[in-house]
């Protein structure tokens, strides 16, 4: 099915953070969009923000997003059937359980990797899923020209569409997703318990243990719908991490250095190897920058950047302690750094570069 | 022992990230440093980049700091004890060991909380202590006067001094730094076994997967020593976490809803608390920024940070996917907060502020 053949109107049900990007990002390539929440003040808001052309859902949408809480796809997506003739997707991040519930051939599960379950309607942007993977997950049921005309749709808003069974999803976000945040509770939890014996214990937390247990100060509300409808990934999971973690221990125990090098060696070539976007790894550069402790070293390092139209794919900050200072790490495109290092080193700043591998 | 009854004189052995930082901001305080370092490139580059005044140790030294790899540090300690009649420190990860094998009335154990092992001497830098956590581990043998001194000459690069026994200081390195890290490393070989299986696992790893992971990046090369020689307290820490995980795994295996929210609950909030530095907790609220696709976007509102003289404390991407575009999250003094929000909203930005409880 192309594209021009349909009309593009789309609903949105669930107008938060994911639903109001959909509808930013479906309005910005002139599709008309109408939506709705449970929370009559979230739809406002995104009729405000210009995620919305109307509320309510609209009969002649050619497709329908389901943007509630993982829970309430299934009733939402039977609303979408019946009050329009066009494909309903969801983006919810459980797929087995919320494919099953909804047995119809205009139905296709989704799951866009993007956005955070940790911020509201505010968050919304029409760039949210330019290059994110968008997991769909077809079933024998879906039928074939809803399939393509969902992935049609995604696509058109910049997402790599990735087909995945519905159990495999709910596998790999497991692995990828659901116990590393469980994993990171678990380590706060352990500090804060021995906290309580050794008050300075936090007052040692540096970048790393902030990094691993950052995700720890999302919301606790939406995960025990996800660990009640994803149980078995996640047990399965857990059970492989703690295997895992038993034969790090025995070899720190047993003092195999060679065994625990050759594990760390793996894991820090799988880190590295980690898929990256925008540009192959090969094509990008790390430029690591120390910065003193005053306002706007940042902005001056970024905006040379800028100048030269160095375009940073990512950036991050080494603390040398929590706090303001330390070192900037910025990726950008390795034909352009030396110009960028060059013309730091011009402002007196003591740039290094390191190839990513 | 007051400073300014001591002569101004410090050596460093080992001139890397750490040695040559603090060779940098002693000579930013106006004392005469000398230096070496069993890699003669790397003495010489310390020697470029100003974080020395000479190559060598020198006798009528006041202080010497040994920043070697810690097995390094006892014979290194002794050379220092030796060649001076001056206090010796040393800045190795791992105290107990140290402190047994350097057993001598003027030498202090220290490990500051600051840096990576990731970075060589082209990441030093004179600030990199200013706000740090720096641990002492005095002994029973050390003399009052041997740790006045050092704690002196520490808060004069800047760094909180916090005295640990060196027992105490391995068993929370292990829970806050040691385990974190082979935690890493476990579930980035766990998601790349899987990733074997379906080739598609890694293209689904999201922000939340590559913070936990980041460390795991690092080089594995110091990890042998310090496992073997804090192995008690690592193997320890990992049956906590593997205990921890457990009982997690039942209460999802369980459906435990209440357990488990009760459990991340606590989790965020202990993530919450975290220590910070700067300024209170109170002080300061997050600024979050959607943020679009293309080169400047950081600079421009960072850059007006600057102009509103608005101290950016802290500073994270977070990633609608991983790439080049998201929210910006940034940390500033809540007092200017709303002058910085207004701006940016002139400026045509979406800025939502949310207080840090």
């Amino acid at each position: 099915m192309a594209m021009g053949d349909v009309a593009r109107r789309a609903s949105v049900i669930g107008t938060g953070l994911i639903g109001g990007s959909i509808g930013l990002a479906l309005r910005a390539r002139g599709w008309h969009v109408t939506g709705m929440d449970a929370d009559e003040q979230v739809v406002a808001d995104a009729l405000r923000i210009g995620a919305l052309d109307a509320i309510g859902i609209d009969p002649e949408s050619t497709i329908t997003f389901v943007a509630t809480p993982v829970g309430a796809v299934p009733d939402a997506a039977a609303t979408a059937l019946a009050a329009t003739a066009g494909v309903v997707t969801d983006v919810g991040g459980i797929k087995a359980s919320v494919v099953e519930a909804v047995d119809d051939e205009r139905f296709v599960g989704g799951h866009p990797m993007a956005g955070s379950e940790q911020l509201g309607v505010s968050g919304a942007h029409a760039d949210l899923f330019e290059g994110a993977v968008w997991v769909l997950t077809p079933d024998v049921n879906t039928s074939p020209t809803a399939y393509a005309l969902a992935r049609s749709v995604i696509s058109e808003l910049g997402a790599d569409a990735l087909a995945l069974s519905p159990v495999q999803h709910d596998e790999l976000v497991a692995v990828v997703s659901h116990v590393p945040h469980l994993t990171a509770a678990a380590l706060m939890r352990l500090a804060s318990g021995r906290a309580a014996e050794h008050g300075a214990l936090l007052r040692l937390a540096a970048g790393g243990f902030r990094d691993m247990t950052r995700v720890a100060a999302g919301s606790p509300a939406i995960w025990p719908d996800i660990c009640a409808e994803n149980r078995d990934a996640i047990c399965s999971t857990i059970d492989g991490l703690i295997a895992t973690l038993g034969e790090v221990r025995d070899v720190v125990a047993e003092g195999e250095r060679q065994r625990l090098l050759d594990t760390l060696t793996a894991a820090q070539s799988a880190r590295l190897n980690l898929p990256r976007r925008v540009v192959q790894p090969s094509a990008l550069v790390e430029v690591r920058v120390p910065v003193p402790d005053r306002p706007g070293v940042l902005a001056e390092v970024t905006t040379l950047a800028g100048e030269l139209d160095v375009n940073i794919a990512d950036l991050e900050i080494a603390h040398s302690s929590e706090g303001d200072e330390g070192v900037l790490l910025l990726l950008v495109e390795s034909d352009r750094a030396e110009a960028f290092r060059t013309r730091l080193i011009d402002r007196g700043y003591r740039p290094a570069l390191h190839p990513l591998e």
